[in-house]
């Protein structure tokens, strides 16, 4: 049985969530700026809760955006020292995806547009579709003004709107769509969910290829020193 | 014999050393941008060269800042992710008395006036003498703008300047000085000088306490989503 962790501090939200005997170990908590001090008291939580040691873990996965920079970068700099300490890879899994995922399991819909608040005036964006029982993304993800967001031009059917994007900028989104889970944030019990698919098909690498995406050019460098 | 790991990527440069039955091993290089990249092959190579394993270590000690906020997050989530894994204390340290260190080294100076290029026309600011063998802060560590530098109240004898603050703003600032290195960047072997005697003194903190220092409150909180 796969031992895979999990982490996200992409967003408002930090999680984490352990897979270990089939069974799902997780914590999850909205707590914008103590990302930093509570990621590893989590990972020791769960890991308790399992009854395993770091050293059983097989591989990290974690949200490696898009998201807040400072998040982004506190999950990439744990999972890299974590992964590297332990000798064991890592599984970078999409923000956006991991929303689309919890939106389909608890709207029970086959098709979501994911807009996170990427501030600044804008959402990152991406559009989900299950496919073969996999959340799969269509087109591609950007970082663009809620009027530019559309669906992929071979889009059909329904369509259910999820992330904080749609809170803040629904008004400006032309996109038509079923219904809506604006507060949805990234979970780490959902990255997990995709992270098993990856590891599975041999797609996890290695704990220096950890790199956040960040989909905005400018976030990636600010100018301070 | 210690053996202790230190690591910087709080400015341009990126470095490693690591102490190891008295000898120390080190990598350094100025390569903006490409921190996240390199410094867990800089560690790896290091470990190598001295022909030991991550579980030999004892402690972690990292530049805690002030300096870029994306070094300064690499570093710690890093130092954070190290040193959970495996089990070990982490010994967070000044990057302006690594710098200063380095200068009372190289140039044979007793008292030395360190200024890191903050950008935002400001520097961090810090003044540093040797007192019983040991490079101690004088007065406190602060970003400000050139002109408002100045020695600590009580300051006698000859100063000496390091740091690219100095290159920056060097013309803006009052301080008399008798000489200056102004593109010294911290290094990890001076972190790791700086280490052991924190290390000695029973200094060292748990990894979920290993915090960057950035001193601008703003940098702290990029309001980019």
């Amino acid at each position: 049985m796969t031992t895979l962790l999990a982490l996200d501090t992409a967003t408002e939200a930090c999680s984490v969530a352990l897979l270990h005997n089939g069974q799902v170990f997780s914590r999850y908590a909205v707590i914008p700026r103590l990302h930093a001090q509570s990621i590893l008291p989590m990972i020791s939580e769960v890991l308790a809760e399992a009854g395993i040691a770091k050293t059983d873990l097989e591989a990290i996965a974690f949200g490696r955006g898009p998201g807040a920079f400072t998040g982004l970068r506190i999950a990439v700099g744990v999972v890299q020292g974590l992964a590297f300490a332990l000798r064991i890879p890592v599984l970078p899994v999409s923000n956006l995806a991991a929303i689309a995922q919890r939106a389909c399991r608890e709207q029970s819909v086959q098709q979501v547009a994911v807009a996170i608040d990427a501030r600044m005036d804008e959402v990152y964006w991406g559009c989900y579709a299950i496919v073969d029982g996999e959340v799969r993304l269509q087109d591609i993800e950007a970082v663009l003004a809620p009027e530019h967001a559309q669906l992929p031009c071979a889009a059909t059917g329904e369509w259910f709107a999820a992330g904080t994007g749609w809170q803040a900028y629904g008004e400006r989104m032309s996109v038509a769509v079923t219904g809506r889970a604006e507060q949805l944030l990234p979970h780490a019990e959902d990255i997990l969910t995709l992270a098993q698919g990856m590891w599975q098909r041999g797609e996890a690498v290695s704990a220096e290829a950890a790199q956040p995406i960040y989909l905005r050019d400018q976030v990636a460098t600010p100018k301070q020193s």
